[in-house]
């Protein structure tokens, strides 16, 4: 297997320290491709960089028409949160319409992301709950779906529930291609993730962005599930996060969410693209510099977004004192 | 630029997720070559894991004549502890006799690493001080290695530095290469760190293991650095770490020791043996993988042994419920 170019790197002082590997593609709705670099035909894992393209199954079985979900709602369900009040209040308001509660998120509790929160619920000797899930915004979909289907929600999580079923058949509607037992894992928060060719998932979101090649139905769930995300970016991550403060910045031009493990997927609404990139070695941080690199490439940013981007593609790295001993940046691609 | 084999990958359910790539050398004293992979001549910062090369300063200077470090105190200079009370309290005892406080550490503080250690210190409400860093005992080694030479301790740690040229000129006696200001960072603790071939360090290692090509002297205070670490592995790293576990399993065997951003360094005394390994990307746990994949083919170990290395190269990852979802396991050598 050949090697991915390094699409970013750590410098230490005036030597490279670290090596990130990557490949990514920026395509459209047809199929025509931008910009891209590495292999693309690679199957890899999108993790929760496709939480809006898991959305859509709260439109195929009309939970909107029965739950009426807030654009909040929405937004929390294509969101990774940082666990704050505010995403733990909107995912408890669509349980309760549900009839459900916490204890019925299959999830798991863990820590809040965000350090305030944490330091909250430290303080009022709090444990945390499964709402504090960075994922409990999609699950609380999951379950809408559940209900709306008229199937029991235990066990909902499963690959074999008919909630995984149907999420499972939107996505391959979307990204037009069938999706693999033979690739197949469980995500962190216990639900099926499907590998498939980062090329397939940069066009499900060229689709998604443009509707191109999708029924009604699903162009017209994807322009809310877009809408929601990028009219409310504090929901889809929390204060602070890259991908809360890029969707600000473009004020509803790009979509961008990352996965675990070194996804970055996402739209540029206005050139119809979609896009999406892998870290080969799962980092997160050196994702976020190299789809940073990219957006900068691509997304005709204007001086304040490129400030932005900037900041993310070229990240200082800091003593224990404070002191800036080094970076980790984006590479610029040879031609 | 050719790419670095592939050296540890993570699989999630039946597919590759993350895929590492890294060198590594294993040598002896006289630069023979017993097993390598990928370039071993690219120049990388060993960080932490050279720790015992730079504490050879104390025994350059007869430090250890007139503070008469304990092996304790040995022991935690080549350490990157996790802040434990018995590593805190081994640290201050070194710095009572050298008539200097936790004020005089030049590191910063951090929380401690150690998990118990971290919330003990937020029940009592106490802030972490520079002895919970993980480098306070080797911060406190070059402490007396000022204090023996009789200059100003204040700025220790600069690249300029008496103490720090001395701790340079150790290193290169070891290694038997000079260092290069063009090749120099500063490390998270705020020493200088230099980066030189892979392959230096690894015969760095087997020299200090066995002496040979070394001063009387530096082989003298090389053994007696190994015998402290290896005696006292609780006090090198901490409770859980692998370098403790394997260097307790190993019973004087092996000299184990990690330096962050997935560099794995030590040596297998009975051989006559160094090794030295970086993975390209900086993940730790993937570097721990691969040194243990590596220390399972050269180092015979006996069952115990070997049970604790397959565990190191082979970690399972979880949900957040606590399933196994998946594993990072290192790639086994094709031939």
């Amino acid at each position: 297997m050949d090697a991915n170019p390094i699409l970013a790197q750590t410098m230490r002082g005036n030597w490279v320290e670290n090596r990130h590997r990557g490949a990514y593609v920026v395509i459209d709705a047809d199929g025509i491709i931008i910009a891209s670099a590495g292999d693309i035909e690679r199957p890899i894992f999108p993790r929760s960089a496709i939480k809006s393209m898991q959305a859509l199954a709260i439109f195929a079985r009309h939970a909107d028409s029965q739950f009426h979900h807030t654009q909040e709602e929405l937004a929390l369900a294509c969101a990774s949160h940082t666990g704050e009040d505010l995403h733990v209040g909107v995912a408890n308001g669509l349980l309760a319409r549900l009839g459900l509660s916490a204890d019925d998120l299959e999830c798991g509790a863990h820590q809040p992301l965000d350090a305030a929160a944490r330091a909250a619920l430290r303080e009022r000797g709090e444990a945390p709950s499964s709402l504090h899930n960075s994922c409990s915004g999609k699950h609380s979909g999951m379950l809408s779906v559940a209900r709306a289907m008229g199937v029991p929600t235990q066990g909902y999580v499963n690959r074999d529930h008919a909630v995984q079923q149907q999420v499972r058949a939107v996505i391959e509607a979307v990204i037009g291609e069938p999706l693999s037992e033979a690739r197949c894992g469980t995500d962190g928060c216990s639900i099926p993730t499907y590998a498939a060719p980062l090329r397939a998932f940069a066009r499900g979101f060229a689709r998604m962005a443009t509707g191109h090649g999708l029924s009604t139905e699903l162009a017209t769930a994807s322009q809310r599930l877009f809408d929601a995300a990028t009219t409310h970016p504090h929901l889809v991550a929390g204060t602070g996060h890259a991908d809360t403060l890029i969707m600000t910045a473009f004020k509803g031009r790009v979509m961008q969410k990352y996965g675990a493990d070194g996804v970055q997927c996402g739209a540029i609404s206005d050139k119809g693209w979609g896009y999406a990139l892998k870290c080969d070695d799962g980092n997160i941080a050196a994702s976020l510099a190299m789809v940073s690199a990219l957006l900068l490439d691509i997304a005709e940013p204007d001086a304040d977004q490129r400030k932005l981007l900037e900041g993310f593609a070229n990240q200082p790295i800091k003593s224990v004192r404070g002191a800036v001993v080094g970076d980790l940046r984006a590479v610029v691609r040879q031609g």
